[in-house]
């Protein structure tokens, strides 16, 4: 592919991809006095009394750490911090430009589980927020768990929430098409790595009853040997119909196929065997589960992909620009469930019923009121849920 | 003073001083694949072969962690983690203003030592090099001893070596009018925090070897029940006449007075006891030691303060921003004594002999010749100790 060449030619020529500006001159003394000794002692003082003023008078209330520790980076698996290096970069540079979000690549030399949600902890003082990025399953779940609750600043890992909360606007619209509800449909989702487990609970939150999860050794069911504790627990919540053994079966009178596995998995008779106006969003990149061709001719209904060269590209660009400038403009203490849900309803809500249909369910990524209305609708939603620390916009 | 009032509402337009911004536009899918998806996992790839593709690939080569623990912040102490934000901000648009360094401040919710070391080991993937800020003593000294021996970038802590080079840049020249050598003076340092204790050791490095240095309670001498390790240390190598008691007996027949410590200490009748000519460096801030009048009545031949409205003002902005762009410039793993005492002599030579005068030993803080002049001396030295990773440029 071309773009490997390219991309590394633009990476050398820019020597990295983000640089720090200053918001203000500094040319003599008296610049120097004001945003330096001796005036900046002021606000120091004003900050010593009351943190919160933090968020006036420093970037704090506009910073967010995107952080990784390089195990789990694009399908390129665990290649170490340095290396994850140009992928943080290029999340700091979508941030900035979609969201006007100052964001920071924090590239971390450890993979310990204790020691990343140490690391984390200790330079918060300077975040308005963090992004986890690209840390492998399962260690990435209880991460965000505990800085969640360790932290009074949004914590949100986008590989898990950012494809989920696109999935789900993506099905928001697509049930529409299809005139079916998310209390009645059935779902399977293949792949029960961050993002499947995360796409799986929002679903649940979006009222989906009958979810059908599975990892690389089938079905995912309640005390598979195999199950690590976060699967073990979604264990609990899906398989309702108690279905035995793998994808066919899985997938056999199905209403949503969601994929985030691997290439050329879902097989055109997989697809006939589904109910009625089968919605399939089969996001392996660069090759998805299928492809949208053969989905189409075994009667998939409606087909989205991770692709731009396909119709109804699941993007997380769509989401985690917008619910980011929404939690910081209302300086948010969280990300919570309610937030997610809202950002998914406002994404596919940019679509308007006349101009639904099979091939237009996901808005465009570089679509403008994309992240104006997920910030709101986010911001709104941290209000209404008593995590914002501004009750105004 | 107007400028805290002014410094405060700044600030508060602001909202921070710094930015994040991109060095590449994002305006359509093609950018976004080769900034982004699919293109950036080739330079992940490469980075991931050889890591030091990492300065050629990413913004690591250009980038300085300003780094705090918020415990010695200006003259305000220990005032925490997200009030010392202003200040790290305040050093991070220096940097970029008088060097072209990226910096980012990194405010730590801990003083512990051991996880201060821990925390900046486990970011430093991200940094081409770490500037340590505001941390209180000794727990400076051992922080930054034994990040210089952990990492393999350059580690700085500016309150000691920021000083210390400037103070080493205005004896040489110093000495030159008053036409004495570093081997023959003898120098009372007065104050043995970061400050204090660097100072003794670069002009030691420079040749000096009759210092005497003070500390709170008196002259630091070897076994004083009041030491600290690191005071300890240097008891063994100061004081070498054995001199007892305070400021007083230290002065006298002393050449050159460096005051690190507190407003009006030294008295004029201890200026007068010094040997002739002598040269008087009184930093405290605002209000130094001995007024340049009453010392100027006393006998001084050369004085010098902190402060920008009388001559010769000792401020560390004449160092840092050359010392790491000469650092990064040549991708240097460490800055070491060599590398401090070519920066000094770097800014000493900025003035011409025909210029040099007893108001003029110290360039000004915004002339543009020193950032280059120091850059280019102390990545020479650095390639001449054998720390540079590019042996040329």
């Amino acid at each position: 592919m071309d773009f490997y060449k390219k991309s590394v030619e633009l990476h050398r020529k820019l020597k990295g991809k983000i640089s720090i500006e200053c918001k203000c001159q500094v040319k003599d003394r008296n610049d120097l006095s004001l945003a330096y000794t001796p005036g900046v002692a002021e606000p120091c003082r004003e900050i010593h009394k009351d943190t919160n003023k933090a968020y006036e008078l420093t970037s704090k209330a506009n910073l967010v750490a995107v952080v990784t520790d390089g195990t789990s980076v694009l399908g390129l698996g665990d290649i170490g911090p340095e290396a994850a290096m140009p992928v943080m970069e290029g999340k700091a540079i979508l941030f900035k430009t979609f969201a006007n979000v100052d964001a920071f690549p924090i590239c971390l030399a450890t993979k310990d589980t204790n020691e990343i949600v140490q690391a984390v902890k200790w330079m918060a003082p300077t975040f308005g927020g963090i992004n986890l990025e690209d840390i492998s399953a399962p260690r990435c779940f209880e991460i965000e768990e505990r800085l969640k609750k360790e932290l009074n600043i949004p914590v949100f890992h986008d590989d898990q929430h950012g494809t989920a909360i696109v999935v789900l606007a993506a099905l928001i619209n697509g049930l529409k098409l299809v005139n079916k509800s998310f209390q009645k449909i059935r779902v399977v989702i293949n792949g029960a790595g961050s993002a499947g487990i995360a796409i799986c609970k929002l679903l649940q939150s979006a009222g989906v009853k009958d979810i059908i999860l599975l990892g690389s050794k089938g079905i995912i069911y309640k005390g598979a040997p195999y199950n690590n504790s976060y699967q073990e627990k979604i264990a609990n919540t899906t398989n309702p119909r108690g279905v035995v053994g793998g994808l066919k079966e899985a997938m056999k009178e199905s209403d949503v196929f969601i994929g985030v596995s691997v290439p050329n998995v879902v097989t055109k008779n997989m697809i006939a065997s589904m109910r009625e106006k089968p919605i399939v969003l089969a996001m392996a990149n660069p090759i998805p589960e299928i492809m949208p061709n053969l989905a189409k001719e075994a009667g998939a209904f409606i087909m989205a992909t991770g692709r731009s060269d396909f119709p109804n590209q699941v993007n997380n660009v769509l989401a985690f620009p917008g619910v980011f400038r929404g939690a910081l403009d209302v300086m948010a203490s969280d990300i919570n469930e309610e937030m997610k849900v809202a950002a998914a309803y406002a994404i596919a809500e940019i679509i308007k019923d006349e101009e639904l249909n099979t091939e237009y369910i996901i808005p465009d990524s570089f679509d403008p009121r994309v992240v104006k209305e997920v910030a709101k609708a986010v911001g709104d939603a941290a209000i209404n849920t008593g995590v914002a620390r501004i009750p105004y916009r």
